[in-house]
């Protein structure tokens, strides 16, 4: 199994840590720290070496801040986590704050006076966050202070080991274009903006440049490191030897100079001191790197990763991957839909789901030569009120019968060497009621807003996100989170820029992977997702028109509950597009699965009237 | 009449004149100089002491820049423009540039070096103009100079005195809250973010706090001036009191001190130097404030001007008056549409039907006793063709007949002392062709998209803009302009911060008023729009739902054209809004109109099956 079912998170160790760091602040005259769920690369997954927050607090969640100081410390949370933090910190030690209405800079801001000295680590901050949180100190008279050496390090006597996991040349007939013409790219984009050149901070970024894989992090295939990608010099590549075996160190060493990571600051420093331009991203590079380049007398320039949109903008190759790993995970969920339908009411549970999921993907991958290389992220299994927890993640603890009559919210992914999946699917156990139906179909609307949505180019993620929600807010209900997050190429299942939410302010490129995912959450009572994989397609010329305009291809293949739609409520377009996307569900996996999962599935995909 | 028909616009003069400043360049010791269609308050509609611009070059668009260098010169136009200015400036002596792709700051960028020294009137660009122009120059090594003294105007010898039209007072009964207490609140909001003072600089925000109504500008009631909205110490209006009626000045001065604008610099200087933090808004306020202020040792606040969201939030003597207005504004457009209808095909000109549409308008104020005080702005009239124009203005040079067969754009607008109207009515001429029936019911599904949208709050105008646009994509059109802009009640019909358009990052909150107005050009062809005020509506619950939710209003009662709906094409909803808004359209004018134009209005508004 790739995932644990162990519960996570400890509350009982926070009162002592925390009293072993305020020990610390007074050797460093702070008042305070800022311990982040974050590490120098600013990655969702991060290594147990990494995991400061939680070794500090038992908090587990996938972000959070904590502020310590001398007399209170804080855990800043959003609104996923709220009830969690709860149960996974010490309520008596730390108090819950907002992470979005009031992060820890607003809170500084509006708390710490004058005399107050809060440090941070200037590599777990990105540029953007230091600046915040000096103008929040500036505005309030207190002071922030980047600290050399992280105080946490020194008190967390076991800390882990940085990972040391091989890495691994991602084939081109995968990647579609060699990492020595991408880099050529990169370089030349450097030189458009006047930059001598960059610190890809990003494992992603540099996984893309270089075609090359890890498995550094759970669940994205990541090799930790830096790059300097230079515009006219070679570039360095900064990453332990220790994970290169023989051939990938023969390939990389042809693309760059290979240092270890420990030689980052030395190496920057001394392009500083030659007069470097070095582009740096405010969002994603560390303070630290900004603090190296400007102290050592080169110049940052503010440019936004330039590997993220050749990266999100995928070739014919990763799409063609993508499609075929679609096609296998697609069978591999039916054979698991089909499985659970035939499983008596009552006799699943939610860690059983997972199980089974995992298996029927586990032997699909083997079947096809094309195995399954990880989980992309921990699958949320959620039945009944489980389901109404966006983020949900089961543990032994929490782990709930597939009860008579409820809804089963089923969010997972997979990583195979082609391509990245994630799909939902809301299944009706027994008979679910019409307030259920009427709300599932409501969330199918919205999916298929988007799926048969045409758009010019330039519009961005931003642009559309309501048209998935439109139906939702004509009912009075909504859902608090956006519609779709941008996946990679056997890479980060949450990848940027490209998103579809309020904040998705990056245009939709043609190539460009996106989830499409609108929901429902009655908390106490049941959840629905609906959730599809869509690749943004070339602009195409319609009869008549003006513009020839983008649109989503759908790369996601697995029948959507029949039992849970309510056919009055979709117009005969939204209808007719389920169900010629049900006839291609079937003629795409329907080769791979045979006997009765082909009988299931030809029942599960017939038109709905 | 409100508006004019000649012809604008004179290239004759451009060469001359630009030889002038030219030599008053050398005298300052500049290679440039930035001449804005700008005023010191940053409205749409100046003085014509302010029309620099239009006397340097010709050009009488609404907005552009010159850029005046030694050895050419240039004029940024954005895309409404591109045509006009090629007729009314000098093509020998200006090249066109793109005023959103190339804005002068980026042309400043790419194509100045060292030496050049380019100067610019500080009253006429706001903060984030002169920051933007001072980061470019920094980048190419140019230098931008903030010039005392506009060496336009020490050229410019028949320059016109600045404009000295009556204040009068907006009656509580419209205004519908003191500006006592408006002030109060102001003061309050500046305490709220630390500041001790603000300068409003925009005179719908002088009006609205001070409950005053002006004429300085033509079709909006402007009375210019600045004003200083102190936390505690007493305000200060810097009017002309030549503009002050016996009245009005003895209201104002129970408000705040009055003094001359030129003394504005003095005061505001010696509030600097006593350390008075002043809030100044860097979108709005013009950068010799920002100057003044630092120069004096005082503190400037970045921060939004304070009165904008009150005034756009209508209060319910203003809701009040603005439905009032419309109806009274919907009858004249009926009496006017039903007029066109009975005219023979050909008989009627551009020209002919605004003079027509103002009589309406007029007679109609006159019957009421609510005189029309103004058009909002100048009547777009665009037969055919010209309607593809989507900002055209009719002159006797360009002037159409409303042709057979073809469409006929009308935009306009009213000011009365109750409320200001902005309605844009297609109507077919003759027979019109299925192309254009079928575009024209493309745009009433998005028109009726938007009015039928309920949404949560927090929702902003740029969250809704492509709801209007669905139909349009699909079909592989769209309309180069956002969907809605703020209204004002009795003042700008242009106002923000709200609108709805890819920009409208502002939250839509109960009470503004916006437009509702997609639209559909095919250039050389025909041109269609149609335009709804709405009124953002209190959050109200859906039943069954979790989140009240607002919706909108519509304010505007004038039927669409029958003749170019095609039913076919709306879903039932959509049919089921338009029949119930033309019965809607019914009750509320038909009582102020009679005989013929009633029997019109009931044909007009009959529903459609």
């Amino acid at each position: 199994m790739f995932q644990s079912f162990e519960s996570e998170g400890d509350p009982t160790k926070g009162a002592e840590r925390v009293a072993l760091l305020r020990g610390k602040l007074g050797d460093l005259g702070l008042t305070g720290f800022i311990v982040p769920r974050a590490d120098e690369h600013q990655g969702e997954y991060v290594a147990p070496c990494s995991e400061r927050l939680r070794w500090l607090t038992g908090f587990a969640g996938s972000a959070g801040v904590a502020l310590v100081l001398i007399d209170r410390a804080l855990i800043f949370v959003d609104g996923r986590y709220t009830l969690q933090v709860r149960h996974q910190a010490d309520m008596t030690v730390f108090t819950p704050e907002n992470l979005v209405d009031t992060p820890p800079h607003v809170w500084i801001r509006n708390n710490l006076g004058k005399g107050a000295r809060v440090g941070f680590d200037p590599w777990l901050h990105t540029i953007s966050d230091a600046r915040a949180l000096r103008e929040a100190a500036e505005r309030s008279g207190a002071e922030v202070i980047a600290v050399d050496g992280n105080p946490v390090d020194a008190i967390w006597t076991d800390r882990p080991k940085p990972p040391l996991q091989p890495v691994e040349i991602q084939p081109i007939e995968f990647a579609g274009e060699l990492a020595r013409e991408k880099l050529i790219r990169l370089a030349g984009a450097l030189a458009d903006e006047g930059a001598t050149h960059t610190v890809l901070t990003d494992p992603s970024s540099i996984a893309w440049a270089f075609n090359i894989r890890g498995s550094d992090v759970p669940h994205t295939p990541l090799a930790l490191g830096f790059a300097v990608i230079a515009a006219e010099d070679p570039h360095i590549l900064f990453m332990d030897k220790r994970k290169l075996p023989i051939e990938p160190e023969a390939y990389l060493t042809q693309l760059a100079d290979l240092r270890a990571p420990s030689a980052l600051e030395t190496e920057l420093a001394a392009l500083a001191r030659r007069g470097a331009r070095i582009a740096l991203d405010s969002g994603l590079a560390a303070e630290k790197l900004r603090t190296i380049v400007e102290d050592n007398g080169g110049t940052v320039i503010s440019l936004a990763d330039p590997a993220r949109l050749p990266r999100a903008t995928k070739n014919a190759a990763e799409i063609a991957g993508t499609r075929a790993a679609h096609r296998r995970d697609g069978a591999a969920v039916v054979k698991f839909l089909a499985w659970l339908d035939a499983q008596p009411v009552g006799s699943v549970d939610e860690i059983a789901a997972v199980t089974k999921l995992e298996e029927c993907r586990r032997l699909t991958g083997e079947a096809t030569q094309m195995p399954l290389r990880d989980i992309s992220f921990d699958t949320i299994s959620g039945a009944g009120p489980n389901g109404a927890i966006i983020h949900y993640r089961v543990s032994k603890a929490t782990n709930r019968k597939l009860g008579a009559d409820e809804l089963f919210l089923l969010d997972s992914g997979a990583q195979y060497q082609d391509g990245t999946t994630d799909i939902t699917r809301t299944i009706a156990i027994g008979t679910p009621s019409e307030e259920m139906r009427e709300r599932a179909t409501i969330v199918l609307k919205g999916m298929i807003g988007i799926s048969m949505l045409r758009f010019p180019p330039g519009t961005r993620g931003c642009d559309i996100d309501a048209i998935a929600r439109m139906a939702h807010w004509k009912a009075g209900i909504d859902y608090a989170h956006g519609t779709g997050h941008g996946v990679g190429s056997f890479l980060s299942v949450h990848e940027g820029p490209q998103r579809i939410a309020k904040t998705g302010t990056e245009k939709l490129l043609e190539g460009m992977i996106l989830s499409n995912e609108p929901g429902y959450y009655r908390p106490g009572g049941y959840g629905i997702r609906m959730e599809n994989l869509i690749l943004v397609t070339p602009a195409t010329d319609i009869a008549g028109g003006d513009i020839a305009m983008h649109g989503f291809e759908t790369l996601t293949l697995a029948p959507f509950d029949r039992r849970l739609v309510v056919p009055g409520l979709l117009s005969l377009e939204e209808l007719a597009w389920l169900n010629a996307y049900h006839a291609h569900v079937l003629s795409e996996t329907g080769p791979m699965v045979g006997g009765d999962v082909l009988k299931w599935l030809e029942a599960a995909t017939a038109p709905i009237g």
